[in-house]
């Protein structure tokens, strides 16, 4: 170990290096339950793209494995540290280096955080549509090893689609370019998008061009009382059949409501078994809100609301923000994450709710409802390893549910640790194969990030 | 080869495999000068998945070169036959499985033509963007194979953006399922994505998965007539800086408008050094073209002319579509395809006006202005040697150009073999060294297009 801190000291200054248990120890996990974590030999936190290099060599040299992180608040345990790695934070590397608004691209070091993009962004009337929960902290290295969503995706899509290029320092310590800064190009295989998703099993990004978006029209949002989740799914499937594209469709169910009500007292109505959440940011919200309002009735809502202003809707949107840190508070978590296509989502939520029911556990449920992504929180005391059995038991129950109705085991947490196994299941033995073999290409040697994927 | 043929017929009816010389030798190219191509052994037209995999079976048991084929329209070379090989030919598996409005996706084998695929989406209210010229003709595995793009990419993007799931089938006849149903998902690496642009280098794509989007509104179109090139690209730089997503915007430079003139009569203003196309598909297209021609004016346009209605626009669109073919009647046509960060479009076509003059030849240039995209077409004498060498090194000096200027030697048409040399100095040694590892994955024996991409 002392060997490796040596070297690694030829191309990092002291203050980059951290090996003090204490301090080593804060960087063992990311935000997910349940996934195994190891003790880091090292912490390193460069701040130039020749210190990542740097630490790859090293690492080659001495076959140690390396896990690289952004925030840690991914869900999948996929920056988990292993047993004497060396944790490779990149949180320092946190410069916007261009935005450019005739281009319509931002390009950044991965430890620039999601928020701090975005605002960015806005000073130029553009924006960057990716949205995680955990926006404010995440990183956009993190998003993009993850591939992560948000609340925009029904009509802006995940982070894939807005990463063009990328410097990557690979298991050796070569940098690799990929990807383009114009608008098209089709050079060779997509080796970008290959990265997108690979939870840094594949490479260190250190840079990004990222494509832009103007900025949208403030949204203006609706709440739909429905009296059965099934009922809330119908009007999604009407909405989208009838060529409307939301800025936002979300869904949460009773559970989830009174826990948000508990939390921050927002005033959600309590005796509604699903509350829809529909925004619009087009020229004239109002006239769509009002179409998607009958929409709504035809399916059965007891009750629509729709928001005054931008103000109301932004509360509106706060409250589906708080879904989880409210459901936290309930006891111990794991989120479920599944796709399905969005005329599935009531069979699946059906599903979930025959499985809290069998298994005598609560899971509360808000869903991305226009992506047909939901994630299910089974909540449970963990201080009883008989409901954490069931926990999980519940949990690996929604995945085959999904995958039966034709859906992922993932829509935007990713695979990690977590759902490592279940991965297989929906890769088949053909894919698994493949991705192995593709993950050998760039890892010969198994240093980056080990255990995690596939 | 009798063995070959022999061996095929085992799992292929006799009216799918065709040996008659006069018949293969049909099948020996694409829509590509200036590329080789051999004598392929036998042409095989498959109509079910059973039948494509024994192909690839007796493919790699032969250890026989297989060449696969849609409609032929690609302008890379990236189809056509080498000698000796299987042409897998997949213009009969042309079946639309599945249209599905609330999911919004479609299902479809990979001889469907393009045109065919809007049209039955369109009976649903839906479409599928990309609108390569050759829409009317080529087919959904070719415009997966090359990546293609079209008229509608600067606001609806490219091919590879729609395409998200896919089966294929592998080298050795195994069967691949990529991707997923759904509108979110992150299970692994994205294998969907590598196959889009990889000419059936890695694989034989047999069934699609694609995203479809509501149909937009009609577009209303205006064109700008400008002083220079550089003025137009100026004008393109103001309206997306401005905040603008034309559904449309493509340049046209003089040679193009007499030469579009000359075949179909268009009327098109033949004194303007640039003419403009601009349309919108926005719920309030007049008022979005008013404040692009106030731009147009400010970058120095001498007259800008809307559309009255549809109708009008459409024969707007109508002449830009006429663009290459009316090209190709000036003489022999070497077509490029160089996309560069749209802000340097003006400094693209300012160097390929140079090289035209330096070089003592007709140049004429379309472009898809609002991507950076332009279609440089280099007009020669192909009886002449010394003017066939000129437009060859025309035809380099342009990608070199485009690189030089931060861009792709391909934005669109791919590598084939016509750009096969230029792939290596765009991706450099590391790149090249990731790509062919990742073929060698997947096609170990190397069988499959052998010769195109990298």
């Amino acid at each position: 170990m002392s060997d490796l801190v040596d070297l690694l000291l030829e191309g990092l200054p002291p203050q980059a290096v951290a090996t003090d248990p204490d301090v080593t120890a804060a960087y063992r996990q990311d935000m997910a339950g349940f996934c195994a974590s190891g003790v880091p030999a090292v912490v390193v936190h460069p701040t130039t793209v020749e210190q990542v290099q740097h630490v790859m060599r090293t690492a080659t040299r001495l076959r140690v494995p390396v896990v690289p992180q952004g925030a840690r608040t991914g869900l999948s345990g996929a920056a988990n540290a292993v047993d004497g790695c060396i944790v490779l934070s990149l949180t320092r590397m946190d410069r916007i280096l261009d935005l450019d608004p005739v281009n319509r691209t931002a390009t950044v070091e991965p430890g620039v955080v999601n928020a701090a993009l975005s605002r960015a962004a806005g000073e130029y009337g553009l924006s960057y549509p990716p949205d995680p929960s955990s926006w404010e902290t995440c990183t956009i290295g993190g998003n993009i090893g993850t591939g992560s969503g948000g609340l925009c995706c029904v009509k802006y899509g995940v982070t894939a689609e807005y990463v063009l290029g990328l410097e990557v320092v690979l298991a050796d310590g070569r940098l690799l370019h990929t990807g383009r800064r114009t608008a098209k190009g089709v050079a060779g295989y997509d080796l970008t998008r290959l990265f997108v998703g690979a939870e840094g099993t594949l490479g260190v990004v250190v840079r990004a061009v990222l494509a832009l978006r103007p900025a949208p029209a403030p949204q203006l949002a609706l709440a739909a009382e429905f009296p059965s989740a099934g009922a809330a799914c119908d009007a999604v499937c009407a909405v989208m059949a009838s060529g409307h594209t939301p800025s936002l469709m979300e869904l949460m169910d009773r559970t989830t409501v009174r826990a948000v009500n508990a939390m921050a007292r927002m005033g959600l109505p309590e005796t509604t078994e699903a509350l829809l959440l529909v925004a619009f940011d087009t020229p004239d919200p109002a006239a769509d809100l009002a179409a998607v309002a009958e929409l709504c009735r035809t399916a059965g809502a007891t009750e629509v609301v729709p928001a005054e202003d931008a103000a109301e809707s932004e509360l509106l949107l706060q409250a589906r923000r708080l879904a989880l840190p409210a459901l936290e508070r309930l006891g111990t978590n794991m989120i479920d994450d599944v796709a399905v296509p969005r005329s599935q989502l009531a069979a699946l939520l059906d599903g979930v709710a025959a499985i809290a029911e069998r298994q005598g556990l609560t899971i509360g449920v808000c869903a991305h409802a226009g992506d047909g992504n939901s994630h299910p929180v089974v909540v449970f005391d963990a201080a009883d390893p008989a409901a954490a059995a069931r926990a999980r038991e519940s949990f690996d129950a929604i995945m085959a549910l999904g995958l039966e109705l034709g859906g992922t085991i993932t829509g935007e947490h990713g695979v990690g640790l977590l759902k490592k196994e279940w991965l297989a299941r929906e890769l088949g033995p053909v894919g698994v194969e493949l991705q192995r073999g593709i993950r050998s290409v760039f890892d010969p040697l198994g240093i980056l990030n080990p255990g995690k994927v596939v």
